[in-house]
């Protein structure tokens, strides 16, 4: 996803990077803002839910979902307000399961729905010109092995369309948009 | 919106009502569903989410929403699964900011978003032939006075309107679907 955005200098964060971050730690976010200190765009990429058959999806299994790649990005967006120039953006990650639901993916559906509603409505509070979307793909070329019989009929896209979906976002003008990846 | 389900026998449930039930506390819906024993529908029009300026809402006020409007519904279905009849039906509360945001309604558009994406996730898990929908309000004319700042330029509707879309999830054939009311 990162040639797409050539001309910007990329400050990549993750679990174990350079750079740690982990989305079900707010304090951890407030850490990686600090180190990095201002931005010009926040782009993410990153969310765990769980994937059980719909029966056996316990309470804690959409706690942790939610927790994750819901409050995560939230927190990526509420702490990175005054960490991200004016006129910046925010883009999150949503995904095909949030339309199309799987057998194993009620956990995904319901954080992608939040996530997408979430981006429509911090479109209208965030200051200074900045703007947020989501990117909001199907499945990838590169993982579809692993992946392939959970998503029967689904045809995978590769990871390189998501980043042009980025790159729109980051080098574009919209605000609280989904941007649909290959659906 | 009780008229609208004539024929049937209503138990209602509330915070302070003969049923008491509390949606941010999972042991006082199990309570419930123990007190009431097997039912032919479930209809919640429950939830409560802060309303606050998006640059004002803190972590908490995010978690709040969730764990009630969201979490607390989800577990409606997921404990009531086993005490709703075959081809029974479940029908959650949505609302009219999952689209159109206002100003202090960030957490009520996320939960809404998560709600509407539950429900068709969950509509294609479910057993027995049972159902699921939402029914997705606009603000109302009986609560308008309060309400209407906060909704410029809105059209609020009746909740006898809102109450329809309740009997048509409960009494028709559909599932995973978002009855929209007033929009």
């Amino acid at each position: 996803m990162v040639s797409a955005l050539a001309g910007h200098e990329i400050i990549e964060a993750s679990r174990d990077g350079d750079h740690k971050v982990d989305l079900r730690d707010a304090a951890s976010i407030a850490a990686l803002y600090f180190e990095v200190g201002q931005v010009d765009a926040v782009a993410c990429a990153a969310g765990v839910t769980p994937f059980k058959p719909f029966r056996d999806l316990t309470l804690d299994d959409f706690r942790s979902g939610l927790d994750d790649k819901l409050v995560g990005q939230i927190e990526l967006v509420r702490q990175g307000i005054d960490h991200v120039a004016d006129g910046g953006s925010f883009t999150l990650i949503s995904g095909i399961l949030v339309t199309e639901p799987i057998e194993t993916g009620a956990v995904a559906s319901t954080v992608n729905g939040a996530v997408e509603a979430f981006v429509r409505a911090a479109a209208t509070g965030l200051p200074r010109g900045q703007r947020i979307n989501a990117v909001s793909p199907n499945a990838f070329t590169e993982t579809w092995d692993g992946y392939a019989d959970y998503f029967p009929g689904f045809v995978p896209v590769p990871a390189a369309d998501a980043g042009r979906a980025y790159a729109k976002s980051v080098g574009g003008v919209q605000t609280g948009q989904v941007y649909r990846v290959g659906y």
